[in-house]
């Protein structure tokens, strides 16, 4: 009874490509005035519960882009390439999405990052710097973040600490920050000495961190920030990268900011260096151990950098690891 | 510089655990009055485009449940289990989500199956029979669906084409019905020879189709029902099952419907038989030859009982089938 054939499918897909040819078989009804194309995505926000704690994903978009020739600096573009026709990505393009979370720990409502602020938005036509309006969206409100931690001063965690007049976008939050970050970048050699690429970074902590006169509360790994909220430090990809474990009565998430970039690419070959890590080989070494230990505890991670919302499972797969996105759950 | 390691992760753990006991180390600035949590999911749609079509995946939610001894017709139920395990699912449970699809194809909106229904929806507290609400959200009005395409005759297809009074929701629609389905299911003497399990879908199918008068349009597998869209007959999970297959441009998504239930399962283990497939081999063999296809051509698929917002990869690895999410993209 089936119809289904490999030619009939190959038959069908061309009927469809005939379409503008063909007058429609049935459905000969006449059409109402169409409907528009809506041509807006839903508001990029997720909520899930770690125990008690409100867990609520917002991202800040994703940048469309050429793969870039050094975008993997240890590997040769066409490996690269193969490695993202095996995750049926396009060929020579790389997408990369940022996703800050949003904690509400009962007690306190707690942002980790901040997407890259009204200055990208604007630049990128709503593409990226999304955060501010899906925290909105989200029915969240930034005069009612208590604190802001941040995993490392980057510009896309970084930026949107500020609104588009250069003022604290949290206006009645603490800013914490990491202790050996803060350390790096407020080092006046370090910028004097910094190659040009990261150059407009020193600028922009300097102008992020001078907007909020330079009050920030410095944290170490290994110390609860707020309860339920436990530092770890991660450094490679940045001095003093920091992430962050969520934890309430039975659940735990990792936060692992970017201890990976996209997950096809680093996860998947963890021995690849990212043009963004500052020392590549430690960067490495915190991810392959970081792994490890996600895919023997079987502990979930959300990921700053992998597809919205970005949660997931990690598992051993040959020489790297395999993720598996959490399901969606359309109820909280 | 790490301080990452085994011991100190799981003591990272502890720490929060036992976060109630203690003070946060820093961030010790009184807390603003606290913001409660917010406990209401996003909405769930999702845009993409195929070519010139605008698709919009309007979730209908989700049904957890006990894994009943009978959902795999086939296995034991120790080894579902090992693969729900194998998928980070939890044991002896199993979440169905239910995502039908709306299709603008520049010319006419076509709605694509309907979800429960709304007595569903009350049922069971908002959790199910969603696709209504989420279809308004989405910026889609029923009252605008010039056509509505169902893929086969279970209530979670068909159940959202009355409204609260039993009336139609979809107010100027045509109806499209597959024949073999309307055979079937219309037959008063497969009615009255129906297990018990089945006499409920068969009334909701007169329940819901003398709503409408009995006025549908029947349509055959390989046929273009409105342009772009192209019927292909995928029989077994119920006697006249129908598949889609939308192309645009150098664009094709194949619209699979019931060929599998959820992928962790059924498409990991494509010789298992789900309680809900009305004649398993048939299904079976259906679900074979279109996986071979759907990995062959890397064609992507959209799926109504994947999770949200269900739609796929699909590459053969082992025995089975391996499924990879599409990236969310932030931006239509």
């Amino acid at each position: 009874m089936t119809q289904l054939n490999r030619r009939h499918l190959l038959s069908a897909a061309a009927l469809a490509g005939a379409a503008g040819a063909l007058a429609p078989l049935v459905g000969t009804t006449p059409a109402l005035a169409a409907a528009p194309p809506v041509g807006k995505q839903a508001a990029g926000w997720y909520r899930y519960k770690i125990g008690d704690m409100e867990v609520t994903v917002v991202t800040d978009g994703a940048r469309p882009g050429p793969l870039a020739d050094n975008f993997v600096a240890n590997a040769k573009k066409e490996d690269v390439n193969k490695a993202l026709e095996a995750a049926f990505m396009e060929k020579d393009k790389v997408t990369i999405p940022f996703n800050p979370v949003v904690v509400n720990t009962g007690g306190k409502l707690i942002a980790i990052d901040t997407g890259l602020g009204a200055a990208v938005n604007a630049q990128s036509k709503g593409a990226m710097g999304q955060y501010h309006t899906n925290l909105t969206a989200a029915g969240l409100d930034a005069k009612n973040v208590d604190m802001v931690i941040i995993s490392h001063f980057h510009g896309d965690h970084i930026g949107g600490l500020i609104n588009a007049e250069g003022k604290p976008a949290f206006a009645n939050a603490e800013i914490l920050v990491p202790s050996a970050e803060w350390a790096y970048w407020t080092d006046e050699g370090n910028a004097s000495r910094a190659p040009e690429g990261l150059k407009g970074n020193f600028a922009l902590v300097k102008k992020v961190f001078d907007a909020h006169g330079n009050k920030v509360t410095k944290y170490e790994g290994g110390k609860e920030l707020a309860p339920g909220i436990t530092s770890m430090s991660t450094f490679g990809h940045t001095p003093g990268h920091t992430s962050h474990v969520l934890s309430s009565g039975k659940s735990t998430v990792m936060l692992q900011a970017d201890v990976t970039n996209v997950p096809y690419l680093f996860a998947r070959h963890p021995g690849w260096h990212a043009v963004f890590d500052m020392d590549g080989k430690m960067a490495e070494e915190t991810r392959r151990k970081l792994y490890d230990q996600l895919a023997a505890d079987r502990m979930m991670v959300q990921a700053y950098h992998y597809p919205f919302p970005s949660v997931a499972h990690v598992e051993k797969d040959g020489n790297g690891y395999r993720t598996t996105p959490a399901p969606w759950s359309p109820s909280i």
